[in-house]
């Protein structure tokens, strides 16, 4: 989960680990909404369904559990459930799933159909949830729609698969490096484009509308001749503002919606000429594509099972535990989406 | 009509005026959707019916009559219908109503119940349909929300209009001229902030969530504490940058929805941390308050003449057509909100 990686205080020794799928073993007391025997997905965001934010329909950023990076035990104790030889070890984002048996609030739980196959929708509980609900429920592109992605790691390949459930005519993929401009193909990627190809110097850009002076790269008038005026839609994967800039800017007058996914850093700034929204452009930013954890990722499972939502694609790799540093290895190397470390190997 | 002030070529002799209502005298060659005797709006941006932004449900930026400051004939021939000893008098934004008769493309014409009072309904022609629609049509306060509303001009008042036309329970009023608290509570706002109140230098000021450093001055801070987090729902009605991105920072995270109708100068730059947006905040630009203005002004009409729009207190003057020198006046020295010239007179 990107989310977690900026601006985070090291607390360690911790058990890393979010993105996961297991069985309850034991609930502790008081606890009713899941039972031994139940299948899960632990979130790295909670629901406490009762702050106002899990009351309210729009938001997923509930007040109890949202996503703390710094916490280091269970949320009402504050305590470890881990040790070793009396020194505790820390939680990390609630979850800590590297690990055979983990402690997770109920809250951070996402009760699923037993019959849903866990090496798959491990993947729905951060990553491919994040730019699929992106899409869907923020982005909602109609049928025949045009999308631009920014960013073609699992992400947003997740929103690809997004607008290829909205049955998007036009799938723009962006990305600065062309080997991944073949695998999104196979996600529904209708067409490409390279930034890194449409570089100009700014004194050969032409002016925007109304004489405002074009003073970025033409990156953005690219995808507006491609387009017949800018997408109706973008999705910003990768966390650079520059792509956050590009995606808003790149939308069509009147109607575009840009929807940030991909996490900023500290002393990032977004900057753009307020004319940009006053042509009724619309921007908006989600958190793990605006699902409730407890109350949406359920239904995001079945639509899985209805083969409405292809998920198989995005694990490139599977490896039992003993081996998981490799996992880490392919994931500096950006070789592949997912790795699936098997416990039970 | 503020859009029209900066960036504007000046094009001159030119008649100007473009808010309000009349009767249509005669029409020209092919022109079916009006006849003479009907009573209509003259808008200062069309509506041609057929062009992309007409079909789009989200957009009423016309691509064929949309505004145009430059453009100083008629649409078709780009020739004036004005002239004096044979010289060519322009045209103004398709309107040209400071005159007691005027030539209009059929496509900024609102046709409109005969029975609504010219002299009141004519202010629905620019502003008042502007601050209004950014209310119900963008920002769409749930009944019981808060509102902020910054600038109490008479665009302004309207989007406060729509706040309370939607029950809000929150109409927070801010300008930096205290003298127009007063007459903001008489159009429903309940509390006021003036931001040179709340002006602190940088250092005293704490960060924002997500160890964010908070840089502006501390008025967002303030909002927030009043409201619990933030606002509902803001509207933007200066044009003023810094007031744009506080507008857009004090809404709440999760659902809060800022709308930006006051419009910029040409060198303005909207700069904010990304962490906003993806805290779940969203900001949309509007342009008429999205509203279409063949097919949905004659409608608005019907809210004031069903008593739901009240337009009567936005019309603080009235004088005769050989009188429109002291409108300026009245204007100029922020005197009142809307100046009736009537041309009966
Ligand atoms: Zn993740
Ligand atoms: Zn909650
Ligand atoms: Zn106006
Ligand atoms: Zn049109």
């Amino acid at each position: 989960m990107s989310t977690a990686g900026q601006g985070q205080n090291p607390l360690f020794p911790r058990i890393l680990g979010h993105e996961a799928g297991g069985v309850v073993e034991s609930v502790g007391e008081g606890v009713t909404d899941v039972q031994p025997g139940d299948h899960v997905l632990p979130i790295f965001t909670g629901e406490c369904k009762e702050c106002p934010h899990c009351l309210s329909e729009a938001s997923n950023m509930c007040d109890l559990l949202r996503i703390n990076t710094e916490r280091g035990g269970m949320l009402h104790d504050g305590q470890t459930r881990f040790s070793k030889d009396g020194k505790p070890i820390y939680h990390f984002l609630g979850t800590s799933t590297f690990s055979e048996y983990t402690v997770v609030h109920v809250g951070q739980m996402a009760k699923i159909n037993p019959e849903a196959p866990l090496d798959k929708v491990c993947v729905l509980s951060c990553g491919m949830s994040t730019g699929f609900g992106a899409t869907v429920n923020v982005a909602k592109p109609k049928k025949g729609g045009s999308v631009a992605v920014f960013g073609l790691g699992a992400v947003g390949l997740a929103a690809v698969e997004g607008a290829r459930v909205c049955e998007a005519s036009r799938i723009i993929g962006i990305d600065i490096n062309p080997n991944r401009f073949e695998e999104a193909k196979k996600f529904g990627c209708t067409e490409f484009v390279n930034p890194k190809d449409h570089k100009k110097p700014v004194q050969e850009v032409g002016f925007l509308e109304n004489s405002i002076p074009y003073t970025l790269l033409n990156f953005e008038r690219v995808i507006a001749e491609m387009t017949g005026g800018g997408v109706d839609c973008s999705i910003e994967c990768t966390g650079s503002t520059q792509a956050m800039i590009s995606a808003f800017e790149c939308v069509h007058d009147g109607w575009g919606v840009a929807v940030l996914v991909g996490v900023p850093s500290r002393d990032d700034s977004f900057k753009t000429h307020p004319i940009h929204f006053l042509n009724e452009r619309t921007l908006r930013g989600t958190f793990f594509g605006n699902y409730k954890p407890r109350s949406d990722i359920p239904g995001v499972v079945e639509k899985y099972m209805k083969k409405e939502l292809e998920l198989d694609k995005f694990i490139t790799h599977s490896i039992p535990f003993f081996d998981i540093n490799k996992a880490f290895e392919y994931m500096l190397r950006g070789e592949g989406l997912r790795c699936m470390i098997r416990m039970d190997a």
